[in-house]
């Protein structure tokens, strides 16, 4: 049990983090990670005691009211209760909250041994198909086009963050949403299977090219708990537009990430928290683009290779399926 | 939007709490933070923003592999999914991770002027009854002697911890499980209404007496997704025995506790981490008790006055009626 016979020192403030610092029992939590046993799996006691650590942190830096303590659980109960086909919300709220996105962040940090980056890795979201066809080199995603569509060629080269060089047999597969902020299997307006997603294979030189959209931003689902902390934070429900890529090749680290445009309203204020400096795409007008294009993009993709992170895999390709 | 234009730098570990001390974007968790805007009330934000600072520390400190996260994802989806009527997983969860303790103390934890005590609070639990009987002092709370029940008579005062002296006319309210570890509305085998449960009032002195039993150590629920983290830990579900009491008067900041033998095996790893030293009975075997008691206990009761705490309520008694 935790000492309490002696009165704690009446201090008063707590307000700032360590549990060193505050007026409560500075027993307490050290003697909850105690319980666990020597038999916890190594794994599972480092996980928990950081979690336990940092909960009774939190309780104690807030100094957490009963009634206050009271609404959260029944919060996290609503958040399993909504829990349904295609929803998810106790992982919209991680996404809220930046949870998903820093994970992502943990699981791709990845330098050179000069401390070179390549591209910014960023959530996959739940929209991936495997199946998506490849297409050649300069072919058009858009077999469905909106009248509000804005045509786009979009270029680049898939490089060696260490070299600098162009990878050849890299494949480049991207996958956005049409101008009304749904993807083609998930659209009421029935798109064509496979509109505006597509896998290219970079030539000799690492170079990729093909058509496709400028990309729309969408609101994510606004009822529900994870609404509510939205409306309890005053944010908005909204995801900058964006182009999702899954960029491969055998010798290299897989990337995912999201592409937004520069021009768009929402990229400081992410509902998902997950864009990056790096991940921003200019759209430039063009004229008399050969296939009508309207905007053109050019976009390089930094790759880093597979030897400075071995055992990469891309674990959350399944897993994520079940987003929303 | 977060910076990571410039590679982070490469310094590996990453192993130790704070926001500063790690390899990841130094601007991320305070971009999230400032997402809220001007107008979120000023609790909603220093509750979330702490509980932001945290949860991505938490990620951090332990590097939480995307896997993990959805396993967690998945947990926190479980626990809204089990719950119903008398059956509260979120709730017990807290109570595995020392929440509801730490929380309990938190709310009140206050001490004289000169840095006195009162006697420590403890989780209320979800037995407590709005409608438990007065009896007279000397009485025994005892409708239903079970054939392995040892009557005790227990003692005390009830003291001002200021200046020690008896306070009359508090209200000592006392229940516990019969033997079998069930209380009597919850018992199948049908106890008597208001068996084991009694409202005392000091007398003059402050001093209060009357009969009861050693109470008996039961388990928790054993299935389902607080029972999954017990296991995980290698923890058992037992909470020691322990007699609940509820102790008020009008000048006085209710206490409400739990009293445990000091014999109990559990008393160093309760499931629910709600044990406090102060909070341990002897007791004594007695013989020829004019009542036929085999153990005689006498416990004081330390309450602080309302000048110190003005605010007190006890808002839980109706709160916690639906945890298990």
């Amino acid at each position: 049990m935790a000492a309490n016979t002696t009165p704690p020192a009446a201090n008063g403030t707590s307000a700032n983090g360590s549990s060193a610092n505050h007026r409560f029992d500075p027993n307490f939590t050290q003697h909850v990670i105690d319980l666990m046993s020597p038999e916890t799996l190594p794994r599972h006691r480092e996980i928990l005691t950081s979690l336990i650590k940092h909960m009774h942190d939190f309780c104690r830096d807030v100094e957490l009211k009963q009634e206050e303590w009271v609404i959260g659980v029944n919060y996290v109960n609503s958040l399993g209760q909504a829990y349904k086909k295609n929803r998810n919300e106790t992982w919209r709220v991680c996404d809220i909250l930046g949870i998903e996105s820093l994970v992502d962040e943990i699981n791709h940090t990845v330098v050179t041994d000069d401390g070179r980056a390549p591209t910014s890795s960023a959530i996959l979201g739940p929209f991936w198909s495997p199946e998506t066809p490849f297409r050649d080199l300069g072919a058009s995603v858009v077999q469905d086009m909106p009248k509000d569509g804005e045509l786009t060629m979009f270029h680049g080269v898939v490089k060696d963050v260490d070299t600098g060089k162009g990878i050849p047999n890299a494949v480049f597969d991207m996958w956005q949403a049409s101008t009304n902020g749904k993807y083609d299997v998930f659209d009421p307006e029935n798109q064509t299977r496979h509109n505006l997603r597509g896998k290219f294979r970079t030539d000799r030189d690492g170079k990729f090219w093909f058509y496709c959209l400028k990309p729309t931003e969408y609101a994510i689902e606004t009822t529900g708990p994870s609404a509510t902390l939205l409306t309890m934070m005053h944010r908005h429900p909204y995801r900058p537009a964006h182009i999702h890529i899954m960029v491969t090749h055998p010798d290299y680290v897989g990337l995912t990430a999201q592409l937004y445009p520069r021009d768009d309203p929402y990229l400081e204020t992410d509902t998902a928290c997950a864009v990056k400096d790096d991940l921003i795409l200019d759209f430039k007008p063009v004229e008399n683009e050969p296939k009508g294009a309207v905007l053109d993009v050019e976009y390089d993709v930094r790759l880093i290779s597979k030897k400075y992170k071995p055992d990469n895999t891309m674990l959350m390709e399944n897993a994520n399926q079940s987003k929303f």
